[in-house]
């Protein structure tokens, strides 16, 4: 029998403010979105079919919050990804423009921007400041990485005396965001965290796709073209692309089937083995030989398998072995030994790929996002994120989706079609279809 | 009660070849995804929940067609869209490398190739010489518009002694290849009819997008944003964009959110009246003197009530009104009687935006129509196409698809986002939030 | 013998303040550039040989104008052209920054800006808010055509107290900066008026290449290579792109040897007929025939001498015949009368084309033209322009730049290398290579 | 008195056979170019003007081989260049269309493809084959690096009976085809050996512009954009750009007036320090104090002055000291010790910049150098190279052209045009406006 699971948004209280929404647009609380769910992602086990139950996303007809009396702020943390300022945009246009919010701060650099050692300005956020910022990269507010501690955070929130945090940032940034929703419980304030999940890694538990991923792809696929150019252009030439990818190949994936000119992709959900009968080296070899070159797309955080554990850095991230650098030096000693001139170019598009604007469907996408993130925090939603799940904008709570990392389903006919586009052999790849292998 | 209703897919007979695919991606015939379907779908007046079951895209365990004697042929419709030589591509390599089919036809000009009297020739696709067609733009195949006779068709699919035919079209295409199937059928032929839905409008019913669309909008917006810079650039500057969407405002729709830039949006769902107080002109004045500027999209099918009926053209389409020189005169007319001088500019970017090659997005797409569709002929199905229906790629019933053409649904929050974007009035457009006003 | 002819430029007074810039880069005013001169380009007959004197771009050591006390205007007049911001913000940058100059001034809307009338207000230019108006096409201080009275403009130009005013503009905006400049003589006012041409055609004479050209070409190669994707498309396929070139065919002629993909191309400077033995139609019939389909190119002023005189606009430019419509009705009727079916395809990218962002090489070219502009301003010279010549930067007197327009030398080996690339019949064209053969 | 110098091209002997061209076209080869000249273009101290006379390219009325007994063959040496292409498919399509040569052979992976002891097949290359390979980037033939015996490669070249050999490659290739010239000339064999100077630093003497500058270029400040992007985006952010230029500054220039948001541009020509009042780590704190962010531009052979001398690799060219990585070390030592914390993020483009296809610009660019090639191997002429110096095309002996490498010309105003644009202070760089300072 199938487990059917309910999600609920916690809420600073009833919502007795009419909203002056146009009203045609509102969504009712109570309308729940079933969808089936693979146990995985609950970190369990497989035990059967799960389905569970989501807050749609979307304008309520009743708001806790007055408008005229609200007060948002924005903030930006992590790694730049393509699509923030779009979100900043749509979150600064919908308070304004559709609830006649007074005023949205910008906290610069990232959380440090609440910390009154750092001393950076905060930035008021108005419709005219904000009105072309989507044509540029980056994030107007700037961002920062780490942790900063969350009482100095709160404070700073009720000194600034702030109703909604949108807060927009990665894996850390939600864990963040968790803690300070409660530190704020803790003291009883009735304030709005909203979460907007940002990574360029496309990770995020519960979320099918974030922001920015789609144009991270189409810039993937031109450094992608290029190794391809420079393989087909010296004996024996390989052209190597180093994409995102920490814990998941999805970026690597996408751009794999996106282009059809990758021969080997390497991600961190399979691992491989240089040497031996199925080994990438007398793979890579074999392909040279009857092709004369060779494309190899590597997810930065593959083959971690081969190094020994290094650590963390400061935001807790663990510390990923270099595996181009290794790969690079593999391929030169096990070809110099053979005596076979090769020519590896290698690639590292990241910061092209991340700081570029967000191309359309991206620029949609944002848009949605910032304008959900309002309707929740207006509603008096907390201690959740705005998630877009298959098709759905639905509401979610930040204990979801920090709850473990969204990797490849690698046993999916999507990574089949991945591999298939390769003609990288499967055996190559441990952990890959093994089931029904 | 929820009615549940059951999508079936014809088949040539019972498969029994063992698929030469790697074991591990076999999809079950059995195995139908269920899905809340709106009852305007089927035609139908709204009466309460529908569920449907659609039989699931991908590889079959067993053919019906003994691979290394099967003969496919590829045929392109219609207007031009981004991604046709994807899907080819896809279809010809998943054919070749991993069905190992041995001949893989391509008919030239469309339906005009199989009648004897045009003496177009044939075309043999082979990997070698689809490899790089996915750069270009346009068909390699060509095109041309029109019926021709189906018994003349299946003559010519018999002579050639076709195994599979894979039809890439619109609506008429898809009612044609519904005709060849039944033709086929009359003669006991175990032919497979297999089609791939394109049209650049976005409008085939249970296809939640068209391969293309994502292009195309890309493309739009570069031509709103040309718009917006000629408007900019004169006093009392109007920019006018005429987009793709002949019963549909899909294309008009995803753009003007996409750049956030368009003042007025026009689809064929909406009616709208020009002159009176909730008139377009009026309304268009006030823009004018409060920011100086517009920006004016129009779907080419809007305002057709504007005009009197036409009558078809030989493809059997409805001859549509040329709504864009009725507002350029009537915007002129207006501001001249008033004596405001204005500078229109008209923008009509349409062979621009559906003859580029396909976005990053759109190649994964086709690349996963052309393998479904390859895989779906294999299995002996017939009368059906591929489609992706949310984010499911399912198997779809022809007759299901040529229902109806679909249409934008203007009380949803969607098309609340994008008339909020535009700042348009809701009063100006008829039958939007019509029922909750 | 060689004739030897001095241009000078018009000065206000003598350069008695000493230039604010590190030396390093002074240009002496006795340093004259040397070049020969086709006499076509004063509009003489030919009749030998011909020695031009120009006088070099670049910073002068002394100036007229105390830059502190120096208060700059920007105007910019006539159609849209890449690179227009670049040129206002490269003044901005030159007079803020290097010569410390207080006050730039963007006069709105064109010439109308200057008029009480029409009350468009002034926009102080500073470093902050040009500073990444490179980034958008068009022009921040908007435009307008026609005249207006130079009695008006001068009256106030002196209300505000301008020093130096730049007009960007074309061949009508340098002849009214020439009027502008003679007013001011006539009131004894020591205002410098500096022109910097601006315009799509590339027509000035004297100047090589206008900014935005190379810009122009690059979006115009991507409309002809859709309607070459257009034409390969369809039976019979005809693609037809329409390109700016009033009375010159630059654009047409350099798009098309770019992109080789032209059949026929069409410009002012050539008059063609079409029927008969050497007509167009016969030789589309041909190249149908043999090849299946057809790129034509037309620059908007070819084929003049089909038409009538039709007089002239506001702005005293001739009001040019439709030849893209005449010649879509005679090929139709030409084929319809034949019973051959073809499929036109007819694209008008102009407002795409000179509305987008200037690419590197016109940015380059734009900063150049406007620190020429400014370091001439300063020296005290007026009634000139800046100009490239060859491949040099010179200051021109605006007497010899509004003499003629420029045209294409059709006897030229570029030329006949257009010509060669399309693979059209010489014998198609009047007037050219008409010398040699 | 200026010095008039003569420069002659050589020739297999006298050109008998009437050119099958349209007669317009012909270019006297008596007919010469004289140019003032820098003294140090010729590798000698300033020593007074200098005037020198060149060749004009372009077809020749008589030629020397019989177009059709005339045989062709095209290499390309050394690294990847936007525009390599268009150059092959150029002197194809001049040679089969417009002199009727029946065959140009394509000679793969460079010298390498000389020698028979690498079995590198030989390509036929035909009008159809090369007709669209102007829409990738790269080289068709491909190409490899380091010389190969002249024996075996004048061997081969007898053995395929080659009337002319276009040679499209960079400094050493120059060389190289001296070197194969000679020793033709020694064995009395009456091969024409045509040289088309391809390098992406742009460092050849006597040549304004190497094909692909402008391209490489543009994609430069795609990365420097990113850069800055980057740089915005973090507290005390610095954003590093390596790119190309081992002895020139020339992609760096102009990259840097192109996007304006360049710092700190730092290129072979001009030795600066990394400490003390004019170093560059103190300069750059000063700029993150004030601004918050900074960017840097570093051509790869800059800072050389920091390296002890490596030796050369096998091609003979100079092994340089990575500059970038030294920078990267210092800067982040310099603000450690300082406890400054900076992020700072370092772009390499190298792969992406050269293997793009060519901008328009660079199409017209390489469609003329392709056709000026074969104008002179059918006239007869060998041991040259196609040029465009200024805004002519000429014929230039392979000597003059690898006399020396061409460098920025630190003393001319388009260099203080480029510092003036990055705001850095001259006085940090060495050698660079020394004489006026």
């Amino acid at each position: 029998m199938t487990q059917k699971i309910n999600t609920s948004i916690k809420t600073l209280g009833p919502a007795k403010v009419k909203s002056p929404l146009p009203v045609c647009r509102f969504v009712d609380d109570e309308k729940l979105i079933s969808m089936n769910i693979s146990p995985e992602m609950l970190g369990e086990e497989e035990n059967g079919p799960l389905k569970m139950l989501f807050e749609e996303a979307g304008p309520r007809q009743n708001l806790y919050f007055d408008p005229s009396k609200t007060k948002c702020a924005v903030v930006t943390c992590g790694g730049l990804c393509p699509g923030i300022n779009d979100v900043i945009r749509s979150i600064v246009m919908e308070a304004y423009h559709h609830y006649n919010v007074p005023s949205v701060l910008g906290i610069k650099y990232g959380l440090q921007g609440f910390i009154p050692d750092y001393s950076h300005p905060v930035m008021e956020l108005t419709p005219q400041n904000v009105s072309q910022i989507h044509e540029f990269g980056g994030t107007i507010l700037a961002s920062s990485r780490g942790p900063q501690p969350p009482e100095e955070i709160v404070d700073a929130l009720e000194r600034m005396n702030i109703s909604i945090l949108f807060m927009i940032g990665g894996d850390g940034t939600m864990k963040a965001a968790q803690i300070i929703q409660e530190e704020l419980a803790r003291r009883s304030n009735k304030m709005s965290i909203i979460g907007i999940p940002k990574t360029i890694d496309n990770d995020v538990n519960f979320v099918s796709k974030t922001f920015g991923f789609d144009t991270a792809v189409e810039k993937a696929t031109e450094a992608i073209r290029c190794a391809h150019t420079e393989a087909l252009g010296a004996p024996y030439g390989i052209g190597m692309v180093k994409l995102m990818g920490r814990e998941s190949g999805f970026i690597a994936a996408q751009a794999t089937i996106a282009l059809k000119e990758v021969n080997f992709v390497l991600i961190p959900e399979c691992s491989f083995e240089l040497q031996g009968e199925n080994g990438l080296l007398p793979h890579l070899e074999r392909r040279l030989k009857n092709r004369g070159h060779a494309v190899i797309v590597v997810a930065e955080g593959a083959g971690q398998e081969l190094f020994e554990r290094k650590g963390a850095d400061p935001s807790g991230n663990i510390i990923l072995g270099d595996i181009c650098s290794v790969l690079r030096r593999e391929i030169d000693d096990y070809f110099q030994e053979k005596d076979i001139p090769i020519t590896l170019k290698f690639i590292d598009p990241s910061y092209i790929i991340r700081s570029v604007p967000a191309n359309s469907n991206d620029r949609v996408y944002c848009g949605f996002l910032g304008q959900h993130a309002v309707h929740a925090g207006m509603a008096g939603k907390t201690g959740m994120l705005v998630s877009m799940l298959r098709d759905r904008f639905i509401y979610l709570p930040l204990t979801l989706a920090t709850l473990r990392r969204r990797t490849l389903n690698t046993k999916s006919n999507y990574w089949g079609s991945v591999l298939a586009s390769t003609g990288q052999p499967i055996s190559m790849l441990n952990k890959c279809c093994e089931k029904n292998n």
